[in-house]
């Protein structure tokens, strides 16, 4: 099934609860935008492509349940709507390109009454989630290629299916060398804190019996520095136009340690995570979560901190595009010099 | 209180129970060496300085136990407890320092009848505990120079009071900045998987009024990569005669970020963690733990991971020592080129 899905029959969207994996296989049901946010907010659903098109399904579910009697009425409804899921999460560009799409595409179904246009407009957004597996579908065809039979890699975060609408960017790079043939094994950083590695990747890869072994985020430059890793890939949830990548909190020391052992670096993203507004990654806007999200761990049957303890939890961190040997996206490879290369290569259009 | 204290009159060993802090403070009695080794494999006492001294108090343990009529049964019988203790964990030279110098003190004692022998080998190991304290202060005081007023430093691991008989290394040079009157706060590395840093580190600097926040190990080059960090402080479980380290897992890492942002990385540890055998790190034994430590963490009330997953968990890693600004031990600071510069400072003999 789709990590996320819209039933306009029903008015409603469908998305596996995340925070419940690995423990529980838990389907949301989403019956209005407050509903959608919240689960946004809490990474119900999560990874930078699923967030795009859930958004996306949230203004169409803002339609839905509009009762607005003329067009213009009901297209200023939507631009609300568009304007709170902008505000559920601010680093990933992928929600502000969905939305964009949306917002253009509105322009389109001028003239029609509004369930006319709400047909349109579900069967629009029907086609963005398509449009996203096949995307990944490609991406990950482009990205086998650089992998080599009996290949280790390692991987950061969730960037599956789970972190799509279906298949995923760098994990479906994974997951096509395997359909490939090829026998990949991967060292699955946990990715603290909400160990997306340990409770999502380790699930996905389990489902689709590719090899693995879970290690701890500040291990991976000791398996680096043995030798013992051939690749190292990532998803991104913002590419400025330098190349520079905004990805989960531990990508940037990832890549320090790729680079320090001359391993190839690879950030797998589709065109809509460019965001060619920005020149580098100083820009990116970087969200700081809730202290919880670090202390709330549990060691046996322990808290992890003393009461009273205090964090800091930024979420995603900056790579530098020095470091990164070349991005995978759905129209092939992007090699150095990355300004010129991104510039030639994405539409930011989509 | 001391982490770590021997009690001849009464036969035992007693030490803070590390796996219970910092939900408990719990103070563990060992009656034999059986009930040591597996205090220290399992970790209740950890720390390159505190399981040299542990080790030490073993032996003393052990020849206080024994029912050796001769010299030379009783020397023998301590040369078989001082063998499995060596064995009890691989990385950490401190061990084999402390074996070594209560071996060598053996020698002195030929001639004795075993209790007379037994009181100068207990008096011996209480010398070498009362050292550990007074090279550490030292050393905290050469290394808290380094620091400025108002900074902010990172800080990987447990190495305080709790890893030492008392005061500690690179965590003894931030206690002792702060008691000069310095303001520093602490960014506490959690240090996965065993989470010294959350469970000990963070326990530590609430006692001594120190400000820190806990951050994800993932999250340090964050920090270093916005100008928020003056210095980087870890310490060691063995250095190679040419600088490179072995320290907790995450540490190379680290050394990376620092690197890249041009912040000070300093290694702080006494010339018992200096191993001039070996030529590189690369010579240094690298312990695998039980993958369990990795997998038994809970997220809320949910296990982290599948149901047989699988985990690799090194324990240490190398940093080589291009990484390294300077060593800080108790002879003062240690610069580069450092193959020269160890061979002139340290005495193995300590």
């Amino acid at each position: 099934m789709r990590t996320i899905s819209y039933d306009p029959a029903n008015a409603s969207i469908q998305m596996i609860d995340q925070t419940q994996l690995p423990a529980r296989f838990e389907i949301l049901e989403l019956k209005d935008l407050d509903q959608l946010i919240t689960a946004i907010k809490d990474m119900a659903v999560r990874g930078a492509p699923a967030i795009g098109i859930a958004a996306a399904f949230g203004v169409a579910l803002a339609g839905k349940l509009s009762a607005a009697s003329s067009f213009s009425a009901w297209e200023r409804e939507l631009h609300d709507a568009s304007a709170r899921l902008l505000d559920a999460r601010p680093t990933a560009v992928n929600l502000r390109w969905g939305q964009e799409k949306i917002l253009d595409h509105l322009t389109t179904l001028q003239g029609l009454d509004t369930t006319s246009a709400q047909n349109a407009l579900d069967a629009y957004v029907q086609g963005m989630a398509d449009e996203d597996i096949e995307i990944n579908r490609t991406m990950a065809w482009h990205g086998a290629q650089l992998l080599p039979d009996r290949g280790t890699v390692i991987h950061h975060c969730n960037t599956g299916a789970l972190a799509a609408v279906d298949y995923g960017t760098a994990l479906g790079v994974i997951r096509c060398a395997h359909e490939m043939g090829k026998r990949i094994h991967v060292l699955v950083d946990e990715t603290r804190p909400r160990l997306q590695g340990a409770r999502l990747t380790a699930w996905e890869l389990e489902q689709y019996g590719i090899g693995y072994d879970l290690i701890c985020d500040g291990a991976a430059g000791y398996f680096l520095q043995n030798g013992e890793v051939d690749a190292v890939l990532v998803g991104a949830d913002r590419i400025a136009s330098n190349g520079d990548v905004a990805n989960k909190i531990g990508t940037y020391m990832l890549a320090l340690a790729a680079n320090a052992s001359a391993v190839p670096f690879y950030c797998v993203a589709p065109h809509s995570t460019f965001d060619l507004k920005l020149d580098q990654g100083s820009d990116i806007p970087i969200e700081e979560r809730d202290a919880r999200e670090v202390l709330s761990l549990k060691f046996g049957e322990q808290a992890i901190a003393p009461d009273g303890a205090s964090a800091r939890n930024p979420a995603f961190d900056i790579t530098p595009q020095h470091l990164i040997s070349a991005f995978v996206t759905e129209a092939g490879l992007i090699h150095p010099p990355y300004r010129e290369a991104i510039k030639a290569t994405i539409d930011t259009k989509g």
